[in-house]
């Protein structure tokens, strides 16, 4: 029998969906699971997104460009303008299988095997396993839940800068942590790009989702034009994660050029999300100010409510829809297991992605879970009222 | 400036779809091209495909399992039964994002950087691709127009293997030859792998296409379940090759919990393609009947068509529906570029994939091209009156 690949078994299983067989077999068994592990809205979709698969004229549904169709690139050059992202055009972009595309195909075209890429942990666990499959070395920079996740001092951005660094990676606004960075963060990483000669790659995909009053900072929007690669997708801000469309946009040329190749490899990315996506994107603004409005009420209900349980403590997140959150147990992988397998209250549980999968450092996050705030109200509330009795039954099993 | 990765450099540029700012070019200018260099059939989608996105209800297109749906996957065992592939369930299928995608998670999963696998030359350009995408060293075993692209003997096989070797790639029957493997040759293949305990990675994507009257033998009825990994995909079958809707077919466990991995980092697979799949699976023997006889009287068309030019041979497939072609050219790939442009008849021209892109070998294949045979008879007719215009102006270019 076949081995399979040393890289194959270093893979890290995803924090957000490893727990799914635990969870399906709690539903199957009647049980209804709240989910906070993952960042699927229960939005819906715009309207318009919906009403272009209805209009759908096309008798074959071919093969698009492998960069995307023109159109939905064209719209989006629009869409950047709103942020300050200029003097790009459709040739500046390229349609991805979503934003998880754009970040490996953006890892395979910028460093090679043994490179290594900066990140601040905690960080999108993803990340990390794109970087074990382009066999990049991931070298973390630790942010801490008692300063709200703060952008780390560049200083320790330094101490982690080898002969081998590349790149820096940031999600700004932040999963899992919604931290955003400030125009000052981002002026402190702009010169440590130049200082070093790295790339930077920015995951913005919830740049709608900001809750400050400052002005959100795009990378793109820093003035360097060979260093930064953007990556974004449609799938939180339109409410249409399953459509696959994300996007990679960046001004150098030979890197826009070498990321094509990994595109004709693999064909195009898909048609369906693309023509969804084309019609979301204009004439949405009503739509996308009702989704903020609904996601900072839920921030502040969530949050207050976490807060008040014994024990608890979440920072107040400035963007995007996650928190990471400390509970009283000393594991809370293990915590989140029992919520699936052993914990019931009229039937219902909780279902939390175990924050120790979003470091690097095995000291770090064990006590922590991060949980998504993208279900209606009411769920919020169910949800804080599980966990709450969640915690009072673990720790009773524990203690006596 | 950061400099872009070695390997990204390494990355060939796709055979099939380098030259399309050429035919783009052609075609700003009014030129209309005809598309013989990819696999785009021009018949139509399913009715019940298209009707599937019609009566979508959903108001959030949220994601799916990283696996798939369930209702596809089950239907999937059911299709798999009418080819003689018994004994699994949905447990053994994940949904990828086309064939592409399953291809490179089977080479991520089961070898490891500086791995080695063995394919047939000319092969599908795009294995070469993301064998550099996995890091995995590509030996060729060459098969020759004169053999009609028959399986080359063992001997050649066993000459390639080294102690790094660990996996076969067959694709069967053929992209681009059409040659299609009978049972003696999969028997033959069975042995290596046992001899040598390799994986035996299948693409079977156009296993309903072959116009033999010998039966079709899918390397997943060889009794080998630890070693084979079945690549497939709607794409083709159904016409539908924008829907970005593969599959990783596969007994060992081991294997597919180790592709899931990768499945559950990129999150999941397009749902809009999958309802499509679901939908144009069912009920469509009719339509499949219909598609097959199209294909085979398009065949029969155009190779004879192709060898009544002068200079001009092309073997006969036996499969798929791609067929390599010697020119009477020196240098396949500059005919290419010519036809798009300079060459122009009545305003029109024809757009080919140069076949060295599908060798490793630089010797081989250089006056080769790949064809698809996928556009309907006329234009068929039209192609080949255009071929042999082009063939005589760009010869007589260069003789006087």
């Amino acid at each position: 029998m076949p081995q399979i690949s040393h890289r194959g078994a270093e893979m890290p299983s995803s924090p957000i969906r490893k727990l799914v067989p635990l969870a399906n077999a709690a539903k199957r068994e009647g049980v209804k699971v709240y989910h906070l592990n993952i960042g699927q809205p229960d939005l819906p979709t715009p309207q318009k997104g919906l009403d272009a698969l209805k209009n759908i004229e096309r008798k074959t549904l071919e093969y698009s460009p492998s960069e995307g169709h023109l159109s939905l690139r064209t719209k989006l050059v629009d869409y950047y303008k709103k942020f300050g992202i200029n003097d790009i055009g459709p040739e500046n972009i390229i349609i991805t299988s979503g934003g998880s595309e754009a970040i490996l195909f953006a890892f395979m075209a910028c460093l090679n095997p043994g490179d290594e890429i900066l990140m601040v942990e905690p960080g999108y666990a993803n990340y990390i396993s794109f970087a074990v499959t382009a066999g990049i070395k991931v070298r973390t920079v630790a942010s801490y839940i008692e300063d709200g996740f703060a952008l780390p001092p560049m200083e320790a951005f330094e101490e982690e800068i080898t002969p081998r660094t590349r790149a820096i990676l940031i999600c700004n606004p932040s999963n899992p942590t919604g931290a955003v960075y400030s125009p000052e963060d981002l002026q402190k990483i702009k010169e440590l790009v130049v200082k070093h000669d790295l790339y930077l790659i920015a995951d913005e995909v919830y740049r709608e989702f900001v809750y400050t009053d400052e002005p959100f900072v795009s990378a793109m929007t820093l003035g360097l034009p060979e260093n930064v690669i953007l990556v974004d997708s449609v799938s939180k801000r339109y409410s249409e994660c399953g459509i696959r469309v994300g996007m990679l946009v960046t001004r150098n040329r030979l890197v826009y050029d070498t990321v094509m190749k990994y595109c004709q490899a693999r064909l195009s990315p898909p048609l369906l999300g693309q023509i969804v996506a084309d019609a979301s994107i204009e004439g949405t603004e009503e739509y996308a100010r009702e989704c903020f409005d609904e996601y900072k009420a839920r921030r502040d209900f969530f949050i207050k409510g976490l807060n008040s349980i014994p024990g608890v403590y979440s920072p107040m997140p400035h963007g995007a829809f996650y928190t990471v959150v400390s509970l009283p147990v000393a594991d809370a992988e293990d915590f989140c297991r029992w919520c699936l397998t052993d914990f019931r209250l009229d039937g219902e549980t909780i279902m939390m992605a175990p924050a120790a999968g979003f470091y690097r450092n095995p000291d770090l996050g064990n006590n922590q879970v991060r949980m998504a705030y993208v279900l209606k109200k009411e769920d919020l509330q169910r949800s804080l009222m599980l966990l709450r009795a969640a915690l009072k039954a673990y720790n009773k099993r524990y203690t006596f």
